[in-house]
């Protein structure tokens, strides 16, 4: 299995709950380039629900967001045409999210995330995302993700 | 201690990830009117951070999605001069979520979430909500609800 883009992540990147291999209770989210565009899947757990049969809002939100702000480092190496972890490390946060949920996405299959880069500049990336279930795309996201300013990065390169 | 909005949830929603009061595994967040506005604190536990030091952005999604679909049903009944929890039940689910993260938010203190209800109709609710901590705003929120449909209804009355 090829290394996902979150497996690169610095330390300080690691303990995200959304997608940090390293947060045990998280949900720890991998994405990958399928061609010019990222893809994730996701298993929800059987507590993952809004009402019964239906998953909750803030999981597909959460994975949204985390899949972004993923996709975006991603973009951001492959614009510099360097290898994903090289330094310096390209680290993004979310500045806005937002998910238009078209239908309720059902509680059992698996989640699939599919995202393009619909803008990138040096210090901002926006990803819009398809959450598709059994071939039903169920909620869109839009990310503006922002690299993380300076001084909150814990361990500079 | 009054009870809150979600005390009121009839089964089929007692179960939500955020805010069902019977999902053990869940946020259980908890949402009160103060005058016109609705608010509700959560204390974030420790693995719930984006990178050391803060709080994981697809959490305060989560939290401002459940606290405002609780508002809304809240704000509905309000609007009818009905009693929380007397039938019919409204229930509202999120139909577009949008988040501004403004600054970090950190990882320690209570989150406090202090909500307006911005719009309402029939079946649609718009809510907006700001993420103070110690004082300070770190995000804003803003929900537009709308009735679950009729046939999602598990336990129709």
């Amino acid at each position: 299995m090829a290394k996902a883009f979150q497996d690169y992540y610095p330390d300080s990147y690691r303990h995200c709950y959304g997608c940090g291999p390293d947060n045990d209770h998280g949900l720890q989210i991998k994405s990958y380039w399928d061609g010019d565009e990222s893809i994730a899947k996701f298993q929800p757990k059987e507590f993952h629900l809004a009402f019964p049969g239906y998953v909750y809002g803030g999981l597909i939100a959460s994975i949204i967001d985390c899949h972004s702000t993923g996709t975006a480092a991603a973009a951001a190496y492959r614009q510099e045409q360097r290898e994903l972890g090289s330094a310096p490390h390209f680290r993004f946060v979310t500045a806005a999210l937002h998910v238009d949920y078209l239908r309720p996405t059902p509680l059992g299959p698996s989640l699939e995330l599919r995202s393009r880069v619909t803008e990138i500049k040096k210090r901002k990336v926006v990803i819009e995302t398809d959450l598709i279930v059994d071939g039903v795309v169920t909620a869109k996201g839009k990310v503006v993700a922002v690299q993380i300013p300076e001084d909150l990065v814990p361990d500079k390169p």
